[in-house]
């Protein structure tokens, strides 16, 4: 008799998942029932915001496979609109509620991949029904701020709440849509995934696009009126609006696996192995939104949600059920994003991280242009870089640029990866002709600095 | 009494040279002379097709420092239009002719750096007084042209003999000017820099282009009138053109050094330890497009005049002879170019490289797009690795795409200086957002599809 796979959530991590696992076991030796209470399956969220802009069309357009095509092309009963509500494991079986036909349905199950993915951060003031408050994180979050956006009255005023990934990305998009923009961040300044002197670029970019950008003011409360939201109470007034976009971060959508007695780790995410299982639960895995990784650099436990991590975590799931081998060995933070054509990559650790994690460290920051300076459509290059003293091993890198910046940490992020000093670094044979580099690269002019600022130190 | 720095060239290599002694050691230590028989010192010959084109202007935008700065920012001797004609090790003086005034002058030095570059290869076919022929090497190759061009009758046919990075980059540049281009090509297909089937996509965006190209065909002769050249004799009957370009490569300038006992490597090229020190020839030193360094790749010795290499190079002999300590630890043959729109990257060994070094290998092939696929402006893009067998080490990888691909070759570069194997590639943690990556990156797209295939061979 088959044996019987059950995944629970149908986005990337889920079905990568899914899909390794068929690739290698086929539905004689594998039954797979996959459960997806939302609308959509394999999406990509981190295209959301790009759809709300209208740069992107959608939503059909940012699902990579849908329901249809997984049962067709992979055997996988995929059940949407249904959500899970238990997982026992004692029984080896969960219970899963059919949110369009009402009802629930038990599964047992051999092996469970748990692929519950992120929720959105709600403080207080936002768990409230008045309408025209969003999250972030789902295609289907996406879906009720299109149509909101597109009720009548038009929405003209947008407020949103958090100056991360996605409420720097929300804040262009809403802004992309004709929307006046305001960006309200707690902290004294947002864009906190990069130090502050980065950041300062980038809130620069955005104030010159439009948004207004109000810092060090918290939120403590919604207006509304007949239900819809009108307004968000700062301690320094109420700012009008149409619409509030919550970009807050995400915590892992762990609810169902701590009841089930699955085990957190330190950052709040379900523990796994490197081959993506359970500690001590045998028959199953995590992966994705919902898990923590190492941190290569800092060696500590981390929660990263992004979906090129829960895509390789799911396929490494996959393969490891389909009696394959594979790991994954963890995440240096690397990440990338755009505000208009500013681009801004990192990688490693910030210097508040090194920080936090022990390291003496310098940073240096080096002013270059992406091209040979002769060469037409050159922009300037800003690249930092947190190197550890005194071995020089690098720590940490961000770029921030006008054009061909972003993907530049790549070749940085490998560095890290490998360990390699700033010194190692100023040696590196990376690709030179004048429209795609001055003749030292300005991740070369940037270790060479921090070379010259590790020996200062030393002297 | 100061000891005295002899530079021989004042292009990229020499330069970096004199100016880091110069930052080390002040004149009351150390007096530097330099000797450059061209007009221009510290250029960018990467840059004269793109001068060429007018896609930038010139000369004086593509260098970097000219001698007066050079003069007076850094008290260095410049005697530019002196060509070294002599180097005699155990007087310690070199000979220097004065091009523009006549006559030979003779200097002494305790520390020697040659830095003489590399020299168009010209067939005997070339050899010749007939006008309208050109190497590309210099700014006054470049300077000849550009006058030639603007001459009266203008030019208005070109034949590019050779396909190189120089000959395919001249004939995009004369393409631009609006001439009639025609490209020769012994072997049977030009854009040998990378692999055959690689290289046929670069052809393809050529022809689109109109670049006319002929291979597996060899130049026999020149005809002429009036001392000009009127046409390129081929196997194939007489190619009429206007002007000539020589594309088939460099070699070391090392005349000189031969006839001063330098030692020259394999490669042809001046043998150097990885400090820049010419062996057992104390006190004098070589860097730039005239010497040959290491591969990391093969172990071989190989001469790869590159401006990245000849900066470091400089550098890395000005910081020792400036009593620091400095090492050049050699090249994995990265280089990036772009025929038009069609961007082309490489590192490490081609297919052809690998089999002669002696490796067993798989190779790979795979397309994928430069953003996500939903995402405005996505192009395709394809990656080729190389990797041992069945070590599974990255041997060698090539990127040809419409965008966002030459720079793309960094973070395999970086892959490949740190020994890693395409299956710890899979791995790694690259910058993904929509507008600049699909969710797995075409690198790790192409190392698990070379995973595969090690598997495969091994099965």
């Amino acid at each position: 008799m088959a044996q019987r796979l059950i995944v629970i959530g149908g986005n990337a991590a889920g079905m990568a998942a899914a899909s390794q696992a068929r690739r290698r076991r086929d539905r004689a030796d594998l039954e797979i029932v996959a459960f997806e209470r939302g609308h959509f399956t394999s999406y990509s969220s981190c295209g959301i915001p790009y759809w709300i802009s209208g740069t992107v069309s959608g939503p059909e357009e940012l699902v990579a496979r849908d329901p249809e095509t997984f049962r067709r092309r992979f055997d996988i009963d995929v059940r949407m609109r249904h959500e899970v509500v238990a997982i026992d494991l004692d029984r080896r079986e969960v219970t899963a509620r059919d949110l369009v036909g009402g009802g629930e349905v038990r599964e047992r199950f051999d092996e469970l991949v748990y692929a519950a993915g992120a929720v959105p951060l709600r403080p207080a003031w936002a768990q409230t029904d008045v309408e025209g408050v969003f999250g972030m994180q789902t295609l289907d979050d996406g879906a009720a701020l299109r149509d909101w956006l597109e009720s009548d009255p038009a929405p003209r005023r947008a407020v949103v709440v958090g100056g991360g990934y996605i409420g720097v990305e929300m804040a262009e998009a809403l802004l992309l849509r004709g929307l006046s923009v305001t960006l309200v961040e707690q902290a004294d300044q947002p864009m906190s995934t990069v130090d502050g002197d980065m950041a300062e670029l980038v809130v620069e970019a955005m104030r010159d696009l439009g948004v207004h950008i109000r810092t060090g003011l918290s939120v403590s409360g919604l207006e509304e009126r007949d239900g819809r939201v009108r307004g968000v109470v700062t301690g320094e007034g109420t700012i009008p609006t149409d619409v509030v976009v919550l970009g807050l971060g995400v915590r892992p959508n762990t609810d169902l696996a701590a009841d089930a007695g699955l085990p957190l780790g330190p950052s709040g995410a379900v523990r796994v192995d490197r081959r993506m299982r359970v500690p001590d639960t045998p028959g199953v895995w995590a992966a994705g939104d919902c898990v923590e990784c190492l941190h290569r650099v800092s060696g500590m436990p981390v929660h990263v949600p992004l979906g090129t991590h829960a895509n390789k975590q799911g396929r490494v799931a996959g393969i490891n059920i389909g009696g394959g081998y594979a790991t994954f060995t963890g995440v240096i933070g690397t990440a990338v994003t755009k505000v208009c054509d500013l681009e801004v990559g990192r990688t490693g650790l910030r210097e508040t991280d090194a920080r936090a994690a022990g390291f003496d460290f310098v940073s240096v920051v080096a002013e270059s242009t992406s091209r040979a300076g002769y060469y037409p459509g050159t922009r300037p290059m800003t690249v930092k870089l947190i190197a550890e003293r005194p071995s020089g091993r690098l720590l940490g890198a961000q770029i921030v640029g006008w054009s061909e910046a972003a993907k530049r940490i790549d070749g940085l992020a490998v560095a890290l990866w490998n360990g390699m000093t700033v010194d190692e670094m100023t040696a590196l044979d990376l690709g030179y002709a004048p429209p795609y580099a001055p003749v030292w690269d300005p991740v070369l002019i940037a270790a060479r600095k921090a070379v010259d600022a590790l020996h200062d130190g030393a002297g």
